[in-house]
């Protein structure tokens, strides 16, 4: 009967557990893997003294640049100027306004950066008079569409193989993700959930103002469209502390935009992760840092020098970039 | 050996599976918890017509009033007045400048009333200047040694057994619950998870405003304690909104300043639960509802009548009203 026994707590153990097949197997076995591997390693382990309670084990993540492409234009403003050229039937007088003018001659990036408020309108008419289901459903048939300019693949697709292992692995240890995005959180929420596995509480990210519309008793809440919000520098700090509610024991990012995030993260008591992605590979992805206009990394390489943050070269780092 | 793997399965199916006692037992086994019992097996039975995805079933909760006691006064303005006090020392100006007066004076109903500024003054003088651990930390040490000015007991009794027993089976069928309430949301998400087992970043509420300090390099979150967001009325469907992202499918109130939410909740499309903690039980509790200041049930409780919402009667309906 003891031999009995012991199958029995072997098999249930067995069927209970998670899955525990190599992790992380599109990194290569470098300084960057070992770093993450290492620092879950002694959070999670119960005779650690640097172990955290499961409950504190709170990740946080750059989307742009850290969890999909965000080259050669941010993918919200490709939606923005998708949005904008669907309305503009409605709205003839854009053919001679800007910033509309220039995204229905074509040119996305000069309509962003034609004005102070350019990007401020340009978002408001993607989503102003929208309630929040129809505005989801919006988001989700773009998504759902729409190509990256360059490879010609669903923005889907161009999520970071890397990266959604790295979930995974914080999953299965018990961490609670979360993004911590520049980009609007209603453009995230209704597709972070299937590509990512983050549900759409868990995303925090720059806010348009919404309000109440009651019509015949039935209420809907409605996207007014103007900023409300700044998730980005010192703004995601504030962000997470209003989301949240707690400092989070690790974060990833890729730019500057991510330095306060970073920096506060790391403040904090006990063990405290800090990761950034460097885009250093040119031919399966982009190679860009200080001079960027789009995910400028600058002071954010520098401080990541000076605290010991993990670096991660994409060229060297990565086997592999996006999904199959 | 077709017998032994029978075994085998129905052992593992045991040890895997969540606890299934007899749930609500706290509730009579009237209309009421006949009505969220029922609700929850429509939504949760795979083969019923009204089955939601797990991902889905998200449930939100008023906090003063719904899962704790609000009577005589909304505990939070208790931990102000303290706050007040406990600061006097370094402000002797407060002595005979108003709304402080009326709180060193004993008459804090008073110091809020005083003036159309004056909670926010007092909310402000509760923090300013505090960053969040300090803050977390202040508010964890009073709910530690505060008491129930009628009942003596700890805050963390003036709970409701119900409807943590009604939490308690919610998620173990797969619900996320929400607090959504008119309180500020950095005076509950120190305490929530301990006494609700509701973690803070599900924890939605009133805000004030914060900002970062940098000081030799080291990042904090400060309070500014200006009021920056209402969630009460019109204001919780929006800050459910912004936090959650998704639309619940059942809410549980118990004033006028939950109508909203319980609107727009039900307002959604499939299976919608609403409930409402009326306060009738002047002996367990309190008895209140249309003419309260404190949590006035008025045109909820026409709202609940006209669309058949379940109305708790704490009276009749609950067998037991706090912990032992």
């Amino acid at each position: 009967m003891k031999g009995l026994a012991l199958l029995f707590t072997l098999l249930i153990s067995l069927t209970c557990q998670a899955d525990t097949s190599t992790p992380l197997s599109s990194w290569q076995d470098g300084a960057s893997r070992q770093a993450i591997i290492s620092f879950v390693q002694r959070v999670t382990d119960p005779a650690s003294p640097e172990h955290v309670a499961p409950s504190d084990r709170i990740a946080v993540f750059d989307n742009d640049g850290t969890l999909w492409a965000e080259q050669p234009i941010y993918t919200q403003l490709l939606f923005v100027g998708d949005r904008v050229r669907a309305q503009a039937g409605e709205n003839p007088a854009w053919e001679s306004q800007e910033p509309f003018a220039s995204v229905l001659k074509g040119d996305l990036a000069g309509a962003f950066s034609s004005s102070h408020d350019a990007p401020v309108q340009l978002i408001r008419a993607s989503q102003a008079g929208l309630d929040t289901d129809s505005f989801d459903q919006v988001v989700r048939d773009w998504m759902q569409t729409a190509r990256h300019p360059t490879t010609d693949k669903p923005f889907t697709r161009m999520v970071y193989q890397p990266m959604l292992e790295l979930l995974d692995y914080l999953q299965d240890n018990d961490f609670k993700s979360f993004i911590v995005s520049g980009g609007g959180v209603d453009f995230m929420r209704p597709w972070t959930e299937s590509v990512y596995g983050i549900p759409p509480e868990r995303v925090v990210g720059s806010r348009t103002a919404k309000q109440l519309a009651v019509q015949d008793g039935v209420v809907r809440v409605v996207h007014e469209g103007t900023m409300e919000f700044n998730d980005d520098k010192e703004g995601k700090p504030i962000g997470i502390s209003q989301h949240i509610g707690r400092r989070p024991i690790a974060a990833f990012g890729n730019s500057d935009g991510d330095l306060q995030m970073l920096q506060w993260t790391t403040a904090g008591d006990g063990a405290r992760f800090a990761l950034i992605v460097h885009h250093t590979d040119a031919e399966r992805e982009w190679a860009y840092d200080r001079d960027s206009s789009i995910g400028r990394l600058d002071q954010a390489l520098d401080a990541a020098a000076e605290h010991g943050w993990t670096v991660v070269n994409m060229k060297q780092d990565w086997k592999q970039v996006f999904p199959d």
